[in-house]
């Protein structure tokens, strides 16, 4: 009987296989990539092949975020195309995209990541409201994760505006999320690792989603405290994303080996704050 | 000399030319398309062209929806370039998108949809604060809407919450975005037409800003009041936004006839409203 996994499937077998809870975020940036990469007809995919051959025995996901490929027009849609085919299928692929829209056109872009580019799961903006996310949980087997606490600077700016009760938003983002997940393992949450106050405050909410952690590295989130609030009873359900900190370890000929060995020191870092957890 | 107008220039100057305030969304749906169209090679673009053409002297700019585009993946893509190239110059082309990242990534969506695509305007999601909205502000001569109150029936769900100062985010984003206006006419909201108070609440903060009013016809949303709500102190200021009700005003051959028949009654019933104003 051939039986479907689930997006969460994916992402328990694969964190269980690797002993990770790492996210690699696929974000190429030609200006960061080694001369060599650059100046090949297809620099985007080769450099993306390389990073996913160097650490597919270190991840238990990888993230492509859109941004990075609609720069560069139809040849970035190409790549992003070429780049989620060179995953290997057991890795989930999370495609961090930020959409949201009214219903109708919600279901489109829906359509457009999970049916049109493959993905298991993907990033939605909450901004318009409970009718703009459902569209995506309601696709069958796939995680879709809100944005809640985010990692960047301006976070605050919005995401701390209180409901009639005092709750600030990206709390109210964590409890429908919880309310949505009416199939568990259909909705998840980002929560930025730059604040492990809110993001202990998202996994009380959210005591049994899936946490997808930027802001670890680069954006200067701690990790060990970032575990320390975020993980679940059972001592999981947490990603922690890297990007630049591993694409990017070395600009030279060796961009591989120092990404592989980037990653593993994160996995390792991560497994350690798992067992004092 | 050549001079280069900026996106507001060319808004003001096909608002002149064609005595108009309606912008046309351009959603093209293969499903509610006539047949005879649906079986062409490049469905989309005879669409969007057949469209265009019905209506070009009387929009005062074109929006396509990007998820109409991405749901058919590449084709897709190839489509919106081809859907912008038809677009005549004089009259600007707002992308409906929805972005919105942080800073460094905003700045590859900003180049995506401006660069690439050629946008005068697009639309930007506010949710995640000012550093992942003044990377799109800071493109010189483009236009950026912030999704302030939207028209969809969840819009209260989080656009409501409250700052220190019992102000609801809808006008928070109305505020900041008045406040990021610098050079004058670089930064709009989006308003829906369906609640002509918060309309008249975010006129009151942003008294000076291009307001993108989606939301009358389809999704239920009154012409005159909003308008009276939105209107500026010179009675323009206002893009009312139709997408299905003019596209598919006919389902058969004389779909473009048609669209031009709504696309006209509404120019003409919104020009009726601003001389009452």
């Amino acid at each position: 009987m051939l039986t479907t996994l689930t997006a969460t499937d994916k992402l328990s077998l694969a964190s269980q296989q690797n002993s990770s809870l790492l996210c690699i975020g696929l974000d190429p940036d030609l200006d960061r990539m080694p001369a060599q990469l650059r100046d090949r007809d297809d620099p985007i995919v080769a450099f993306n092949r390389a990073i996913i051959e160097a650490t597919a025995d270190l991840a238990c996901a990888y993230k492509p975020n859109l941004a990075f490929y609609e720069a560069h027009g139809l040849y970035g849609w190409q790549a992003l195309e070429r780049t989620i085919a060179a995953i290997p299928s057991h890795i989930p692929v999370i495609l961090d995209a930020k959409r949201g829209d009214i219903g109708n056109t919600a279901r489109l872009y829906a359509r457009a990541l999970f049916a049109q580019l493959g993905a298991d799961a993907v990033t939605v903006n909450p901004y318009m409201g409970r009718d703009s996310i459902q569209p995506f949980v309601d696709v069958p087997g796939k995680l879709t994760f809100l944005l809640a606490a985010t990692s960047n600077p301006g976070a605050a700016d919005f995401q701390e505006a209180r409901d009639g009760h005092g709750l600030p938003l990206y709390r109210q983002v964590a409890r429908l999320a919880a309310e949505l997940d009416g199939h568990p393992g259909s909705v998840g949450l980002v929560a930025g690792a730059t604040d492990p106050t809110r993001l202990a405050a998202i996994r009380s909410d959210a005591p049994d989603l899936w946490l997808l952690l930027p802001g670890v590295g680069a954006q200067g989130g701690d990790l060990e405290s970032s575990l320390a609030a975020g993980l679940d009873a059972r001592g999981g359900g947490v990603l922690v994303n890297a990007s630049r900190s591993v694409l990017y370890a070395s600009s030279g000929s060796d961009f591989a080996p120092a990404a592989r060995q980037a990653a593993m020191e994160l996995r390792d870092a991560i497994n350690r704050c798992r067992t004092r957890h």
